[in-house]
């Protein structure tokens, strides 16, 4: 019987999407096993690529939609809306990301999540009843005011006067107006993909964890961390919903923190949101092997990257499947992946050379190493 | 049962002997499958290294001795006895190689190959029988004649005058008196490690093909072909021996033909010669996994290059033994080895990097690889 490969890996940073590595991988394996199953299931991990994989690993599609930048300045965004035709996938920093913002002008007291809301509201505009969001990568430190904003609160001040966006005015939130929210939202689930257990304010908070690399100042940062504070205390007061400790509140700038105060959210790990919407265990059933990979692996890999979730899974289906990872960079103590569910780790470079030859090389330098790997199999 | 594996690499160029890359692949080996039983029969190719090779696959010595260099100063050379105690292994290089003469002084008109004679001769001195000799590397052009002098020969003019050493003198070459010659000589077999099939003169012969990398300029290459030719006709008039045209005789500046007339010499392929005297094949009875390897692999390996011997000589003990090699540099359409007794190919490089950290950290590289490699042969 034909042996049944199951190609699962994550994306390769600056050089091929997951799909492109499964494809890769098939070429290798076929060189070796002519007759060879292979399923493509490309992964992510929440973060960057997670739209694309997503829609590929389920035929959905990408939408593309202009938003406002976090500095309030127009941007082209995309997010993707599954083969189900009812979830969207959004990867925050597509509309609200640090990449948007020129190094010269980062200042999260005055950028926004604005335009993630707004492709939320598209979303709802489709009739999409499920988002999956992503939320690495932010440039922001609004607590997700801005997201709100967007689906129609109103954060307004003691003159009853509306809020300017950015996480530096919420020192003056006096009121949170849910008159004009969007009726379908509380009908939309959202399930949030993060990775971070960071609390919304104080020392492991948003503010003084990630302000920094989104360019606050020592000063800057604590004027976020007294804001974020002050708008938990009014939307515990206003809305009921204590969210100042809750894990992941501190994500993306308290965005974690806005989706559980305004949206029916919940918190869920990325690679777990991935191996469930691609229904990589149904793939696995009765798979010999299962390859992955990523750009690069290290030890760290088992602190939820996609190839490690892909270990887990396979090893759940079946003990028996053999998970084969490759990479283009094979880091630091790796061996601790053996006990996770790795059985061989390779890496993929030919020789000496520099990074952009090795981007430029990575299809050929998969499927050669794919081939080798299923000539042992054979 | 304990799997039986069989390691048989070449050195890794600039940054390990084949014994310690045997050394670094057990290492990983033994991590995935800790009882596997793991053979140790370092390759070489009848290159660089091969004496470093035979002697740690046979458990023979290195012997140190001063003798001529190329350029007629002293130079510390090395030779190797193996095992068996009556085998000697010699490369020439170790005497009259190109790395003993600075770039500017190179000039093949009167470089000599005396003290590989004088290596010969403390071989004989010490009771040993057969030699083996590889002939790379060299920095002349004498067709032997400064070896041969080392061993008795006197090469006379017209005046009955010895010549001054060099091919550059070869022209005045009138007689060769052989009443000097060491008498143990004749009972000494000599096994020349050629892969070259050069004959001694002319457009495909030793001056033309490699003098200019030997430093001789137009001009000398004609002066050394015309006198390597005379040269051979003296061979012929007075010992009756032609070797003008015989393939690899062009070896070493003709030293390969001087070998042919004035020692009981036969040639061989240098991997055929390693394969027999490290008694690879006996090594390979009942051996699951044959290991080899090489600083660099690719379509030319296939060109009598040690893995490609290793490879051939696993196949002819047992089909089903899997021949596995790694290697620091996988290059060119290396897939062509599968047609040649290879199973499959393994980089060992863990990504972006130069050359220099490369050669650094071989040993866990070779390491790592091959534990992951043992880990799908479980």
């Amino acid at each position: 019987m034909a042996k049944k490969f199951v190609l699962a890996p994550d994306s390769f940073k600056e050089s091929m999407t997951a799909k492109e590595v499964c494809e890769a991988m098939e070429l290798g394996i076929k060189r070796a096993i002519p007759d060879a199953e292979c399923i493509h299931v490309p992964m992510a991990d929440g973060g960057e690529g997670t739209v694309q994989s997503l829609v590929d690993a389920t035929g959905g599609k990408l939408i593309q939609k202009e938003v406002t930048g976090p500095l309030g300045t127009k941007v082209v965004a995309h997010y993707g809306i599954l083969g189900d035709g009812k979830t969207g996938v959004i990867e925050m920093a597509s509309a609200s990301g640090i990449h948007h913002v020129p190094k010269g002008s980062r200042n999260p007291l005055i950028t926004t999540t604005y335009g993630t809301g707004e492709l939320i509201k598209d979303c709802i505009e489709r009739g999409i009843t499920d988002i999956i969001l992503g939320i690495g990568g932010s440039a922001t430190n609004d607590a997700g005011t801005g997201m709100a904003a967007a689906l129609g609160y109103k954060f307004l001040n003691k003159q009853g006067e509306e809020l300017l966006l950015g996480g530096g005015y919420l020192n003056d939130l006096a009121r949170i107006d849910v008159t004009h929210v969007l009726p379908e939202l509380e009908h939309i689930n959202i399930v949030v993909a993060s990775d971070v257990t960071n609390p919304l304010c104080g020392e492991r908070g948003a503010s003084v964890v990630f302000g920094p690399q989104k360019g606050a100042t020592p000063e800057m940062v604590q004027v976020l961390d007294k804001n974020l504070r002050h708008f938990s205390e009014i939307v515990k007061q206003q809305l009921g919903i204590d969210i100042v400790d809750v894990p992941g509140a501190g994500g993306a700038g308290g965005l974690g923190g806005g989706l559980l105060a305004f949206t029916k959210a919940t918190m869920k790990k990325g690679i777990d949101i991935v191996v469930e919407k691609t229904n990589l265990k149904e793939a696995l059933q009765n798979a010999d092997y299962c390859f992955t990979g990523e750009g690069g692996i290290d030890f760290q890999t088992k602190f939820g990257k996609a190839p490690f979730g892909v270990a887990q899974a396979a090893k759940s289906v079946n003990s028996n499947i053999k998970v084969i990872a490759v990479a283009g960079h094979v880091g630091q103590d790796v061996e601790a992946l053996y006990n996770e569910g790795f059985d061989a780790i390779f890496g993929i470079v030919p020789g000496a050379a520099d990074l952009d030859s090795l981007l430029a090389g990575g299809r050929e330098n998969i499927a050669r190493t794919s081939e080798s790997i299923a000539r042992l199999l054979k």
